[in-house]
C-alpha cells in the first residue's frame, strides 16, 4: 500500500538532469517510456529550456486517513515560473486564453488590455489564489519596492487535499519563488500540481520545450501545465486512444482503513469497481518563448495550447478551468522620448512557434501524467498513476511505442 | 420647401478649406458656430490631418415622393478612409471596438486576432455591405493585385432612403476610392452619411483632428464617423443638455403631398406633432494615428471613441451598431531574416492619444450635425437639419457660447 | 484643518435614510446640492433599491504623519456588495466589462465564459485583492460549505494609505460581510473608497439607482462606484466643465509638519501651488438590477458604464483599471431534467435598462465626490473634498443649477 | 486522367441516404472506409439532423487549362445553412469563435453583442463574401421583406480557382438557397467547397451529427465545415499519424499540357516530387443543434470545435482563418409585455454537447477529406483525393481500422 508521508516537504523546483529515474526505477518523463511526439526538445525539455525563466516549487504533503477541515490530510502546494527568474520583474509581453471559465486566473485585464505582466506567475489549489497573491506582492514588494498586479491561477485539489483547510499560506507562495530555478523541473505530484487528477489518473506538474527556428534564428517554446482536467474515457496519448482501453482497475477507490465506511469502491481488490469519476478539473498552462511577439501574436499562441489538448482528446469539460498565459522574455527600449522599440517574428513567419506550443502542451501534459505517483489522500481516497506498462503495451498495440529514450 | 435634387451627384471627398460656409450661408461646422471643444485641431480637423490618409465619397439623391423599392428616391452613399492613401495596400496596425453590436463590420477577425487590415474602410448602408465590400476586392485586385479582405461597415439610411433597392453597387464602391484626397472632407448629407439621422437631426459624415505631442514630438490623431445613431433627449453639445430643450418643431414629419396619406405628423406647421422618434441607428467611428502603435493599444484607442458618445449623451441604445475602427499609419519593417522591427509610444505615454480621440468624437459628430442639412426623402419623410441659431442660444444660456472660430 | 482620527473605524453599510446631511452640516449627495440628472431615482438612491442587495463596509483609518510601512497612517478598507444578501450564495448571471485594464477584479473567467458569479463582490485597494478573495472564500466556506471564486475588485490607495503595509486582512473581508445591510449606503471616505481620489479630489464610494418601468414591470438598476480615477481638467458635472473652472486651491499638497520637508506643494496657503496631478487611479463599477437578463445582456449594461463616464469627461486614462461587473437577481429554476427555465428582458426593449445604467453611474460618481471630505493621509499628503459652495456657483453660472432636494 | 467537366453543375444540397457510394464505387464517408469515431451519429450523420435545419449547395465547375482571370477555370461554389430552412428567418441564439484570425466571417458583432442571427449562413469563396452577402439580403428581402446581416463566411479557393473571377454573384447564393433541403448532404467537392484544400489533399464540404442524451431528452448536434485548412504533415485520422506517413506521390502537381511550362512538380509521375506545400487555407465550421441553448452557452459549443481540429493534429496556421459559428434551433416566446422566456440545459450538464461538437467537428473533417474527389484546376494544377486504400492500410497498421460501416 502506497501511504504517503506525514511531514512537510520543501522541493526545489530543479532536478538534475540525471534523475530521469525516481527512486522506485519507474521513467519519469513521457519520453523515457518510448511515448513518440514531434518537434524537438531543448535541452530539458522544460519550460526553463527558455533563457531565463526559473520554476520554483513548494509541496505540502501532511497526514493520512480521514479528513478534518483545517487539519489534513494535506496534498497541495504552490509552483511559480518566473519569465526573468529571480532578479528582476520586468515586464514582459504576454497574452491569455480562455478555453473554458470556471476557473480563475488573475491578471487578465491585464493580459488582454495592456498587453502583459509583472512578475512571478503563482499556480496553487483553488482555495489559494488569495494567499498566493498576497504572497507574490508581499515578495515583489520587499524585493523591488512594488507589489505587482499577480498573474495567480488556480486547479481544484478538493478530490486528495484538505483544500478547506487552506493550508496554504503567503509565505508559501514566498517560499516557492525563493526556491525558483533554471534547470530541470520536478513533474507530478508536486508544487500546486501535488494533489491533482488529470484524465483520472494522478496528475499534477508537466513541462516540455520545443527548440525551434525561424529563418536563421534559433528560439524556445516551453510550456507548463498544471493538470487537473480531463475524462479518463477520452484520452489520447500520442493519438492511439488509451484512456477507454485501460483496465478498470486503475480507478479511483477509497483505501480501507482510512475513509469513512460508505465511501466507495473500496481498494480491495484496488480499483475494482466503479465507473470512472467524471472530469472535475482544469488545467492551468503557462506557454513561454524567447522569440520575439506583440502581445496580439502571444495571445494566439495561448491559443494554441487548445489545439494541444485536443490531440489528448480533450473536450474541455464543463466544470473545467482552462486557462492558458503566455509570455515573452524579450526586452523592450524606450528611447527616452516615450517611443518604444521593438521587434516581433514576422506576421508571415508564425507556424514554427503555433506549431511547438501544440507540441509542448501535448507532451507536458503526458509527462504531467507519467511523473505522477500514486497517491492517498484525504479520507483515504486513491488516485492511481498512469499505469507505465500497461500504457506501454497499449501503444505497441496501437503502432505507437518506440524504443525509450535514455533508457 | 427644402427639396433635393434628382439626380446623381457624385462629390469628392476633399473641400477648400475655404468651404466652411454652405451655399445657404450657414456655416458648416461646429466651431463656426461658436461651440467649445477641448484639445488642438490640426489644419483640416479632419481625418485627412493623418498624413497620407485619404476620404473619398460619392453621394446619390434622386426621386422624390412615394417609395417604389428598386426605383427611390435614393437618398445613400459611400463613404471611404484609405489609411495609405490610393497608391498602397500595405497592412496597417488597427484595433476594433464593438459598443453595441447590431451593426456590421466587416474585417474584425483580422483586426482582433491579426492585429491589422489592408486596403480602404468602406463606409455605407446597411444594404450595400456586400457591393462595397465586393467593390473594394475588385479595386485593390486591379490595382495591386490582390482582393483584399476588406473592412466594410454600415448604418440604416432606410427612413430616407429607397434601401431595399439596393442601389449602391460595387462601381459605388470603386468611385468613391477613386474620388479620395488629402485634405478638408465633406461633412453631412454625404458618402455614406447621405441618408443618416444623427440624434433626431439629419445626420451623416463629420471629422475631426487633434495635433498632440508625445514628448518632443508631433503625432495627429483623426476621427471621422457616420453618425446614425442618438435619441434626441439626452443629446448634450458641449456638456450642454440641448437635446432636450430644443423646439419640438424640429421633430420629424411627412411633407403633404409627397407622403402617402396615412403618415403622420404632417409637416404643416413643420415638425409641430410627436414624439421625437426612438433611436433607431447605428454610429461607425474610424481612429487614424500617424503615432506609432501596436495593435493592442490601438484597441484601446478605438474604445476611446465611446468615451465621446458618451459625452454626447448616448446611452448606445439596442438596436445601434457601434462599431469602431482604428489604425496607425506607422511602418514596420522585416529585416530579412523573418523579425519585424517596429516601434510604439511608451506604455506610459498614451494619455495624449486617448484624451484626443475622446475629444475628436465628439467634435466630429457634432460637425456631422451641423454640416448636415434638412432632407426631404422617401415617402416624404423629412428630417431636419440641427437648427443652428437655435442651438447657439441655448448654448448660450448654458454659458457655452464662444465667439465663433473664423466666422 | 482636517486632521483624522486615529483609531480603527468600522462602519455599517446603512445610513438612516435621514442621514443626507453629515455632522459639518454639508450635503453628502449631489442632489442636495442642487446637481440635476436625468431619470427617476429608487428610494435609496442606491444600489441597494435592487430587491435583496446588500452592502458591507469596513473602514480603517489610523496614524497621521510620516509614512512607515506596516505601521501606517492607514486609509484604506473594504466594500463588499451581496447581490442576495447574507443568506444565499446562489448564483447570479453576470457581465464584465474592462474599460481600461490597469488593474484587477477576479472572476472575469466566470462572468465571461460561464455568464455569471456566486457570492459576494468585494472591493479594496490594489494591495488586498488577495486578502479580500481568501476572506470571502473563508466567510462562504464557514457559512455554505464551499469556497465560492470571489469577485475582488482594487483601486489604488498609495497615495494616502500605507498600502504596502498590508493592512487589510481577511478577517476585514467578513467584517465588511457581516456589516452588510440593505438600505441606505455610507459613500466618500467608507470601506474600500476610505483613500481614494476622484478626478482630483477625495472620492470613494458612491451609489445610485434608477426605478424604470419596462411595459408593465418595474424594475431597479442600481449602480456603486468606488471612484479613484479621473483628470481634474476635464471633469463635467451635469455637462458643466466643472473642473477646468474650479480654483487652484484644491489642488493636493502636503501639510507641513506631517510631511518631509521634500515634498511639494505645502498646503500653506492651503493648495496654492502645482499643476493638477496626473490622473493615477481606477474606478470599479457594480451595476445590479432585479430585472431578468440573460448573460449576453448584462455585459452590455456593464458596457454602458462606460458612457456614464465619458459624460463625466473621462478619457480612462492608462493607468486606470476601469472594470465593470454586472449582475440580474432573478432565480432561475431547473424543471429536475437538466433544463433550466429563465426569462430575459425581450431583446427589442432594453433601453430603459442601457438609459439607467448610464444615469446612475453618471450620479454615483458625483455622490462620490460630494460625499467625500478632505482627507490627509500618508506623509501629510492631502485631497480636498470637491469644493460644495464653489461647484454650486459654477453650476449656476452653467445654467444647471437647480433648488437643492430636501435641502 | 480525372479532367472535371467542362460546364456548370448545380447541386440540391441533399442525396438520397443510399449514395454512400460514389459512381467510382468508392465510399463516400469516412465510417465506408472503417474509420472509428467516438459518439452515436444521427440518421443522416449530418447537420440536417438537426430538426428543421436544411443545406443547399451550389457547385460552379467549367473549364480547364490556363489561368485566365475573368473566364476560369472555374472550381468554386456557395454553400448555405438554413437553421430554420426556407420558411422560416426567426432569430436564433447563436454563439462565435475565432481560433485564428486570417478570414472573414460577417455578424461577429450580432453573434457576440447580441447573442444570435438571423438567416441563412453563407459560406463560398474569399472573393465571394460581397457577393453572397448581397445575395442573402436580396432573398430574405423579397421573401420575408427584411434584409438581414447575413453571416457569411469563406475560404480561399485560388489554387484551383479563378478566384479573381469573381464568378460568384448574388444570384448563385439565391440559388443555393433556393437547393436547399433537409436530409444527406453531398460532401467533397461541393458547393463552397469545391475548390478546397484540406490537410493537403482534396477537401471540401464535411458534415456529421451526434444524437445525445441529456437526461431523459434527446438532442441532436450537428456539425458542417467547408475544410480548406490543414498541414498534411500533421493530420491525424482517428488518432493515428497517417499525414506523416502517406506516400509522396500524392502530393499536388501540375498536370503537363494544361500548365504553364514554369510550374513544377508536374505529374508524371503523378505527385512524384516537391514538399508539402505549406498551410495555405481556412476552415469553417456550423455547429448546430436543437438543445435550448442562452447565447453564452452556444460560443463555448463554438469554442469546442476547435478541439475536434486539434484531434486531427491542427495547430491553426498563421494564414487560416478558422471562424466557426454555432446556433440552437430553439423557440422563445415573449410574453406580450416585453419578457421572454426562454430554457437552457442545465449549467451543470453541458458536458454531452461539448463533447459532440468535438466528436463530430473530427469526423465532418474526415467526411470532408473522404468524400472529396482528385481535381484538376487553374494552371493544370491537381490535388489529389485523400487515397482511400493507403488511408486504411495505415489505419491497420495503427489499430484503427474496423469493419466498414454500411460497406
Amino acid at each position: 500500500m502506497n501511504r504517503l508521508g506525514c511531514c512537510l516537504l520543501v522541493l526545489g523546483g530543479a532536478l538534475s538532469a540525471s534523475a530521469a529515474v525516481l527512486a522506485d526505477g519507474a521513467p519519469t518523463r513521457a519520453r523515457g517510456l518510448g511515448i513518440p511526439f514531434e518537434g524537438t526538445p531543448g535541452p530539458n525539455n522544460a519550460i526553463t529550456d527558455v533563457p531565463g525563466v526559473e520554476v520554483g516549487q513548494i509541496t505540502r504533503v501532511s497526514g493520512e486517513g480521514l479528513l478534518k477541515v483545517g487539519t489534513g490530510p494535506v496534498r497541495t502546494g504552490v509552483t511559480v515560473v518566473l519569465p526573468r527568474g529571480r532578479t528582476s520583474i520586468d515586464p514582459v509581453y504576454g497574452g491569455f486564453f480562455d478555453l473554458n471559465g470556471d476557473g480563475e486566473m488573475t491578471g487578465q485585464a491585464y493580459l488582454l488590455d495592456l498587453g502583459g505582466f509583472v512578475g512571478p506567475i503563482g499556480i496553487s489549489n483553488t482555495n489559494a489564489i488569495g494567499q498566493v497573491y498576497a504572497g507574490i506582492q508581499e515578495w515583489t514588494l520587499k524585493k523591488f519596492g512594488a507589489a505587482v498586479p499577480a498573474v495567480v491561477a488556480e486547479t481544484w485539489d478538493g478530490r486528495l487535499n484538505d483544500i478547506g483547510g487552506f493550508h496554504i499560506q503567503p509565505a508559501d507562495a514566498v517560499a516557492a519563488i525563493d526556491a525558483a530555478r533554471p534547470g530541470a523541473v520536478a513533474e507530478g505530484n508536486v508544487g500546486g500540481g501535488t494533489g491533482m487528477v488529470c484524465f483520472g489518473f494522478k496528475g499534477g506538474i508537466g513541462t516540455a520545450s520545443r527548440a525551434i527556428m525561424v529563418g536563421s534564428r534559433h528560439y524556445t517554446v516551453g510550456v507548463l501545465v498544471q493538470c487537473n482536467t480531463g475524462d479518463r474515457t477520452t484520452l489520447r496519448i500520442a493519438g492511439a486512444p488509451v484512456g477507454a482501453a485501460l483496465s478498470a482497475k486503475w480507478l479511483p477507490c477509497y483505501v480501507a482503513g482510512l475513509s469513512p465506511p460508505d465511501k466507495q469502491p473500496k481498494c480491495e481488490p484496488e480499483g475494482s469497481a466503479g465507473a470512472p469519476p467524471p472530469d472535475q478539473g482544469s488545467i492551468i498552462i503557462v506557454v513561454g518563448t524567447d522569440a520575439p511577439l506583440i502581445p496580439t501574436h502571444l495571445t494566439r499562441l495561448a491559443r494554441r495550447a487548445a489545439l494541444g489538448l485536443g490531440r489528448l482528446g480533450s473536450y474541455a469539460s464543463n466544470q473545467s478551468g482552462d486557462l492558458f498565459v503566455s509570455f515573452s522574455t524579450m526586452t523592450v527600449h524606450s528611447d527616452g522620448d516615450h517611443v518604444t522599440t521593438l521587434s516581433s517574428v514576422d506576421y508571415g513567419s508564425l507556424d514554427p512557434l503555433f506549431k511547438a506550443v501544440v507540441e509542448a502542451t501535448e507532451e507536458a501534459v503526458v509527462n504531467a501524467l507519467v511523473a505522477a505517483r500514486t497517491m492517498t489522500g484525504a479520507n483515504g481516497y486513491r488516485f492511481f498513476a498512469l499505469p507505465h506498462a500497461e500504457v506501454q503495451s497499449l501503444l505497441k498495440r496501437y503502432g505507437r511505442l518506440e524504443p525509450a529514450a535514455g533508457d
